[in-house]
């Protein structure tokens, strides 16, 4: 789709500053943003990146100045961004074109050396190599590419234009590719943000019954080689897991967090959005991470800190009713003390 | 179904106080309650509405006095309920009439301006209306009605009875109208209380991946308008959340808790049952709620505490290690102090 | 089948200590190996067991001394173990045999007095007894059993070899039988350990919606009669959850923890693996267990503790920055005394 940012701005009442005639055929994030695209800045984290993002053109908020860019300057850059999404990426619900046992639609393509049980579902244009196994109840929305040897178990779901790659196993439950949860405006009119992104999932990557791994809202949430994740865990729209990652059960991890190489999450830990962990780092059981945390190191607590300090401090909490006796007799020892020394002056 | 008081008593072993002749052609809960219902108290903190309450009758523990009501007094007001809900709502499992592609039974009505995918099952008297999308292995249980223009996305399961509202989207492995978690005797024998609600989800929702909303033990488990659930989302019977609310990943909202308006629930929070939690208050991820939470309030930690003294008490604890030093410092300080006293004297 | 040590260790590429012609058949768990079978001690906790297995072999690390046992000698039992499984159980895919509606494999044996609705598979060698239900998208898994009226709701998986007791019910999404989380080398290479167990379901257990059961490592995961277990709940391999316990939502417990009769635990708490929980043990909503807890103890927090010291901590806890100032004033005022005294002296 080719539209120009006069004609974006138009349908979304916002001003363009530089030139409207400018032609966007994209929308992308702003670090995978070229020439061609339209990006957003909708998180003022991201304002640094305005000079140097490679995007034809940015949407901004009222007051983002001195920049040499094309803007187009809207009220609430998040709102708008979903309103051009739809326009973008409109999207499709079309009833399958033909059906049989299993449910191959007309136009997907799938090895005659893949195992396909009955009651799978492969959508149009979809690839399923050789080797796969797709087991009763599997979901393969449309476009959807499915790599050599990978193996789903029942009742997968995986989503439209994701992309699975050589030897993955997906337990049964799992969903890849679910929505985002993205909203403008959240406790107000939650208005959404359409989820035009995808799933990567690289090769010998293991997924846990019923985990949830969402699409990116653009670009990709991106699994990487050789990664284990266990049962019942959540994965945010943009998550990126390093390669040979470990992820223990009921983890969850929020939007666009991006984790290194090897680093592993003991079960029940919880991790914000938009930050960076280094590789190789360790985060005990039921931490909550609030803040990037550099590589090699072990945290624990939650929030986080050190996990040797972490041990010092739990030791102390366990002595908190002590330590509350011990300062309420100091207090009464010292009040006698300056009256003592009172009476003698 | 039509019983009297005296067939309800001789059914679960209890006594009537009153008149054993009223009729009883349904069971409630004690709010919802009117003539020609039984309604009951197993838990004492409603003792209090037993004045206030319009039901024909109540079931209740021994005890329970100088009361102008029709009673029916049994040991165990729990069981006894579990008792009755099966004589009044007998689990029906009947095999399908018959079966086609998708499986719909006969007694369903399906607008010809649905999109029916192959692998749904449609039971019987279930509604289903224009502009509705059930992807691939959904599940829409008898009776369940749902609205124009909602989408399910493959394997949810829609329990009996329970009710869809317009513009929904169910993410795959949603399931609405499990069974809640009620039991008799827990940890005994673990006696099973039918749960013979249904869940009503309003216009405008969307539930996350996984997510699971159990149905009312009685009455209704409610979703109202515009509320945003994300993934792996526990909500359990009879909970309300009140309308345009934002619930993150891998919240816990225990039985009957009620929530106001636009409430925003961060990451892995967990709410105990029976509680009220304010319009517009916000809990912060992974805090343990306990208790009622006013409006317009923002609260975190587990357990709870208004934010800014959560913000204090956090700054404390990572301290705690130097407190302790501290604390044992001076006392050896004091002791020096007092006997250096002593000696003066 | 059979297979000498000698040919086990050129398998693995290990050395062989005791009689290399000691021939193996299967390979168990240390407390449940006798003749015949082949054990490993991955983890030291274990080593103590080495003398009392009657077990016919170990696999041991180097350095494992002064045992009169066959021992097969590796640099890394875990990884070995993991290629000792694949040889022994070779897991098969094979497409089934021929399909209807619903699809029964050939060579399964369903009684005439079950209901299975459309969109169930059940696998060849799987057993489903009379007055069961089996609801659409239920997958029944290979050499599965399930004994009279248990009830298995939309959508269920229940893996190969996973028994299932009677009058059992599985909420929509349950998963039984995925493969456990266990991998040698986590977070450098994550080699895969076949989990060629089963998940054993005794009599009137009850699963609440999208929970995750995995199979054993080797063995059985057995969840014990009467147990309740909520919604979103792990369960991982090897788990023991003893008679009539009752576990809510979005709890965790890590692979071979045992638990007693009776045990309770609140919503989202976390156990680590191989520990012991006692009888009738109450487990608070949050808590997290890191050892074993002794029979009828009351426990709460993360790390927890008894639960009325739990109680006596946390009101500390939200006194702690009056805590501190209180410090921060006594320091002043002992330095002052200490002044006073210096200048009298």
């Amino acid at each position: 789709m080719k539209k120009t940012l006069k004609e974006i701005a138009s349908l979304v009442g916002g001003e363009v500053l530089g030139n409207p005639r400018t032609v966007i055929t994209n929308i992308r994030g702003i670090d995978e943003a070229g020439k061609g695209d339209l990006t957003f800045i909708a998180n003022p984290r991201y304002l640094k990146k305005i000079e140097t993002t490679r995007a034809s053109a940015i949407l901004v908020s009222p007051g983002t100045k001195g920049v040499n860019k094309n803007l187009v300057v809207v009220k609430d850059p998040y709102v708008s961004l979903g309103k051009i999404l739809d326009l973008f990426y409109p999207e499709e619900h079309a009833p399958p074109k033909h059906a049989g046992l299993p449910y191959i639609e007309k136009g997907a393509v799938v090895s005659k050396d893949a195992t396909i049980y009955p009651g799978v579902f492969i959508g149009e244009g979809a690839k399923v190599e050789r080797g796969v196994i797709l087991h009763p109840g599997v979901y393969v929305g449309r476009h959807v590419f499915i790599d050599e040897n990978s193996i789903l178990y029942p009742n997968v779901s995986v989503y439209r234009r994701c992309r699975i790659g050589k030897r993955v196993i997906l337990h049964s439950g799992v969903v890849v590719g679910s929505d985002g949860f993205g909203f403008a405006r959240p406790g107000r009119e939650n208005i959404k943000i359409p989820q035009v992104g995808y799933v990567q999932i690289d090769d010998d990557v293991e997924v846990g019954a019923n985990t949830t791994i969402d699409r990116g809202t653009l670009g990709k949430t991106w699994i990487q080689k050789g990664v284990k994740i266990d049962n019942l865990v959540q994965i945010a729209h943009n998550v990126v897991i390093g390669e040979n990652s470990v992820i223990v059960a009921q983890v969850g991890i929020s939007g666009s967090t991006k984790l290194g190489k090897s680093v592993i999450i003991g079960g029940q830990a919880g991790l914000v959005g938009h930050i960076t962990i280094g590789d190789h780092v360790m985060i005990g059981a039921q931490s909550g991470v609030h803040e990037d945390v550099s590589p090699n190191q072990v945290v624990s607590g939650s929030p986080h800190m050190p996990h040797r300090k972490w041990l010092r401090v739990e030791a102390c909490v366990s002595q908190l009713p002590e330590m509350r006796k011990t300062l309420a007799s100091l207090l009464q020892r010292v009040k006698e003390l300056e009256q003592a020394l009172d009476s003698k002056s």
